[in-house]
């Protein structure tokens, strides 16, 4: 039998809109989600988890309260738990997360750009 | 503060032998590896969890018993807990890992592949 990978450039692909996770797999009770970010997102945290960013390709910045970290392709970053921090990004940034299933993505403070439920892709 | 992220490919350039995983973080009780790979590995699985690998630069052959999946750069894929598997690669690869803590490589098999515990870059 041919099994295939997932292709992460092919996955982009199949959407556009900015801060809408979407998800691409599952390794035990954790998820594996691509984004396209751009401007600037909400501060927020997640006081249960830490959060894998993979910087895949562009310019990604973290702020956090007393700093900040720049992303650029090929690196990544975890944000701990209990950790505030905002995303953003000047251009168009693609970007893998890997978080435990049902984590959202505006952590504790909600808002508009919550994004919906599992969306797979 | 400045914080740093970690970039990939500074990290692979601080190893060099095949088949020995190297830590270079942590997401909950998760650890993120990176391995350079070349040759065939042996027949294993683990009981206890799935195991995603990316592969970062190059390629990558996972065989099953029921057949195999390629990945090029930039593809993962997830082989689910339970089920043996073989990777292997005829040119030099690197990978990306990650899996729980305390996951050895050779599974349940082990053998002289085994690589020593914890070891961060």
């Amino acid at each position: 039998m041919k099994y295939s990978g997932t292709n992460l450039e092919k996955k982009f692909d199949l959407f556009s809109e900015h801060w809408r996770p979407r998800i691409i797999g599952e390794l035990n009770d954790y998820q594996i989600k691509l984004a396209k970010i751009q401007g600037e997102f909400v501060w927020h945290k997640h006081d249960d988890t830490d959060e894998l960013f993979v910087c895949v390709e562009g310019e990604l910045q973290i702020e956090f309260r007393d700093g900040s970290v720049t992303l650029r392709t090929g690196e990544l970053y975890v944000v701990p738990r209990g950790v505030e921090h905002k995303p953003s990004a000047r251009e168009e940034c693609r970007i893998m997360l890997i978080e435990p299933k049902g984590v959202v993505n505006t952590g504790d403070v909600g808002g508009e750009l919550t994004a919906p439920g599992d969306q797979w892709i």
